[in-house]
């Protein structure tokens, strides 16, 4: 994990203030993994009919560390721009049967960089990124987002 | 809308006592149009940082809206399965900035005669479904399924 607790602090709080159906999927902060960002969510809120974790519910804990991702990261350039989703992609490979995890996956430098440049000079940028949601058996939903920076 | 009071009302119970996070999601089981179930959520409980619907909340509504057309589609043929979703696409077209609904593209007539008919023989069968949601302006979010039934 990255020591960034100013940042993730500031961005625990906007959650909460800002984004109310966080609590009830008991959405939680844990940290980064490079630069990535890690959700948890226990099971019990989010479950369905089969006594595992709702689809829906796991693809909004996807959604958000990418987008909780991407807002970190622009804070660290000293950016503050909207970012929202466009499209995404997700595999449920199997069910989740416990409490999880939303992992992003760190984007490239490069990746990264051409965001940067994109929002400082055009006043908008693209990127892409994966999630893997896991429970404690194992990855078990695979997610891509491509998400979008305005200022 | 099609008349099947009962099914409704049994879809209402199961998702009220089975899926606890569609209290906090607002989703309402409105009604059919044609075999695609209708569902609908106030914009209040699923705002986001922007003021407008979260994305997660959108793609939660989309993965029912279709999860609960085939639950309906299969017991209206006698069959008790359990259904999951495999995969999904969805497109975030443009902001949802009030309450919005999920519809439920009805399935075609073929489509849904190969799923009882794999279902019936092989115990497990597949059906891809299309939902759109939209506010009061129109359609905002394109949304593309893929479940599998199974007993």
């Amino acid at each position: 994990m990255s020591a960034t607790p100013d940042l993730l602090r500031a961005l625990r709080a906007k959650l909460r203030r800002d984004m109310p159906i966080t609590k009830a999927l008991g959405l939680r902060v844990v940290g980064r993994e490079g630069t990535g960002l890690v959700l948890s969510s226990p099971l019990a809120p989010n479950i369905n009919h089969k006594g595992t974790a709702f689809a829906g519910s796991l693809n909004a804990a996807a959604t958000l560390a990418g987008w909780g991702t991407i807002w970190l990261v622009l804070r660290e350039h000293g950016i503050r721009s909207h970012v929202v989703i466009q499209d995404s992609t997700v595999h449920y490979v199997r069910p989740v049967t416990g409490d999880f995890t939303a992992r992003c996956k760190s984007p490239s430098t490069h990746a990264v960089e051409r965001l940067v440049k994109a929002v400082g000079s055009k006043g908008r940028g693209r990127i892409e990124l994966d999630v893997t949601i896991a429970d404690a058996s194992g990855d078990a939903v695979r997610f891509h987002g491509r998400y979008v920076a305005f200022r």
